[in-house]
């Protein structure tokens, strides 16, 4: 006899889970066939690991026994040294007793969330946001309010009229200041003040994850919220390797006050104990033999190649219905298309003709954004990406009769 | 000006997490300099690693481009077919659907917590119970209630009286029932089958946690609460590669019912989107290539020598005042000291003679068996485990005066 997961004593949060991460398209994408062309995975390009580097270094870092065992929960002293070096001398620079090694930038989230946010707990959360995220907020009961963006990000300014609204101040806010995903926009100087102060009037945490950072291809570099908080115990940092060396290392750190740091290594104790050891050393010899300023000299110009064949590939098959953005720096643009377009719907048809993406309204909790999509430029090259815009106007075309 | 943790706005959770884990020792140790012998961690020795095997899979491995991305949320392919192929014609034998890949056993606990724990549920925990365990059910905001062990493990038949008094019936049993953390006994089949009668009379689900079932090296198997339960959806179970291969690479699986896969997707894409490749990838060569079954062989009776080693060492230096377990398999002695002395104010004098270990009150919530302590045999050899129980003696010989 079968019984159905609801007659399970599943927690409240759990059935929350259902449907508010994009687990169908990406768990599908992951097993695609090779013809699909997947603007989807906000994924670095395969060809973009340096594969021979880290091959090398692995060959070096593994035939040690003690790679293998259990790393110290706050992360493995050679990768802490890294990393810190790794920041000295920049607008990111840390110590020691604020740093805490992660598994990716998504467990710092979950480490935030669940240090932070308990159930019914108010939290800001940009309106379109990284679906991970804001998922992670209602996995612990959190109430997600979804705050709008404009070209310069999430617009501070409308917060406390949107907080008023809500009846209660929010515990914490969720922003992705550079190249946000999946918006691409990137939150201005004034803003990132403005939002300093009002986290400090509410006395509410800022969780500012920033993934893309170092991937800026044009403009000015904005200082963080990190080096304009100057240590503020309310701002939480998480960054990670993924979109700068390889997603599949799961590999991040969070920086945050040190007064969370016995709670940050208690938490992740209950998490994973510990992030994988093996990858820990070879990001920590990948660092120490200064391959990452190559590597990311290497990188930048040929995302911002891609982002501009993107465009190209956008205005020749898509000019006459679609608008997207214009980031400096990260992997997405987010594509607006017409109003009778539904791009859920398309989804299904979009994956026949060979093209797949995220429906834009998987950015939204509250399913906003009907019409739109996020495209990631970094992970297919210029060649590919036009036959998959192509693809998907057929797509469009077919929907829209 | 420094705010104290507690002035940021944590969630109440958050609080509980102090000092509920081992956190303190473990992180400690893992810094020690050589010369402390440790019966601390639960971790394999570093010389059962595999480490010349592993070295050679990763050459092969890590050459692939592809090894270093987004591996499926639920698992690389390559692993869930190698896993499902090494259970295979024995007791743990499942399907592709019940599968779900996790970064070692610790995120399978987790798992298990976000999808079934609400806040105020109440959780049936052994006492002793492993730290993480009951440590995860309460970052959740569930209460454990700790429930009495004898040398058949869990009295199940004790349960309806503690639940009675509890005045609510639980959502989930946790157990480790195979050589257990940290006490070492194993749940007699009589109590197993008690056990999976009295949580479908309850509608609660079993968290069966089996680390170490691999590792058994005397006696005769006890069919598993998997098995015996036929696929009933309430059972959970936990497993993992971090006691039979290497915990450093924090892989692991779960084994649950279908109607969950969706669910397990989505939560886990909140904890970490997905569990390292490189790993994963690793450990399904490991398995492919047949060498678990040899590695096996090689562990089961070197960790039966190194219990006895740690048996005749107590006797001969701990006859007079201490008791002590003999597990069947897997990696821990628990040893009871006298009345008089507590072994959580002991530690730092053992840590200053050159011994660590876990103090048994660290595996009860409630601070119980303060004369107790834990003892992993597995990662020392028989020489330097006689030269620690010397050092023991000592520091309890000092502290009593």
């Amino acid at each position: 006899m079968r019984q159905s997961a609801t007659q399970l004593p599943l927690a409240s949060r759990a059935t929350g889970l259902v449907g508010s991460v994009i687990d169908s398209s990406t768990s599908l994408l992951a097993r695609q066939e090779h013809d699909v062309v997947s603007f989807a995975m906000g994924s670095p390009a395969a060809e973009a690991v340096p594969t021979d580097v880290l091959g090398e270094i692995n060959a070096a870092v593994l035939a040690r026994h003690d790679a293998y065992l259990y790393a110290a929960t706050e992360g493995d002293p050679a990768l802490r040294s890294a990393v810190l070096a790794m920041l000295d001398g920049t607008g990111e620079a840390t110590t020691e007793e604020r740093l805490t090694i992660t598994s990716g930038g998504m467990q710092g989230i979950d480490l935030a969330c669940k240090l932070f946010v308990d159930p019914g707990d108010l939290v800001v959360v940009e309106s379109p946001t990284y679906t991970n995220g804001s998922a992670t907020v209602m996995s612990y009961g959190g109430e997600v309010l979804e705050a709008p963006m404009d070209d310069d990000g999430l617009v501070v300014e409308l917060l406390p009229d949107l907080v008023a609204r809500a009846g209660r101040t929010p515990t914490a806010i969720y922003t992705i200041p550079n190249f946000q995903n999946p918006s691409g926009t990137t939150l201005s100087l004034r803003r990132r003040e403005a939002l300093l102060e009002i986290a400090r009037e509410w006395g509410a945490m800022i969780i500012d994850d920033d993934p893309y950072g170092l991937l800026r291809f044009a403009g000015d570099e904005v200082a963080g919220l990190r080096e304009l908080s100057d240590g503020d115990p309310l701002v939480f940092s998480v960054r990670t390797f993924s979109k700068l060396l390889a997603p599949g290392l799961r590999v991040g750190w969070v920086d945050a006050a040190p007064e969370l740091g016995q709670l940050l290594i208690n938490a992740k104790q209950a998490m994973d104990t510990c992030t994988n050891l093996p990858a820990q050393r070879l990001v920590a010899a990948f660092l120490d033999g200064g391959h990452l300023a190559d590597h990311l000299a290497r990188l930048r110009p040929e995302y911002r190649a891609r982002k501009e064949a993107m465009q190209d590939a956008l205005a020749e098959h898509l000019g006459d219905v679609a608008t997207w953005t214009d980031p400096d720096g990260g992997f997405f643009l987010w594509v607006t298309l017409p109003d009778d377009v539904d791009t859920q719907q398309l989804f299904p048809a979009a994956l026949a003709e060979g093209v797949a993406y995220i429906p834009g309204s998987s950015f939204s909790p509250g399913g906003r954004f009907p019409n739109t999509l996020r495209l990631c430029f970094a992970s297919t090259t210029p060649a590919r990406t036009d036959v998959g815009i192509r693809r998907l106007r057929r797509a469009i075309d077919a929907a829209r009769g």
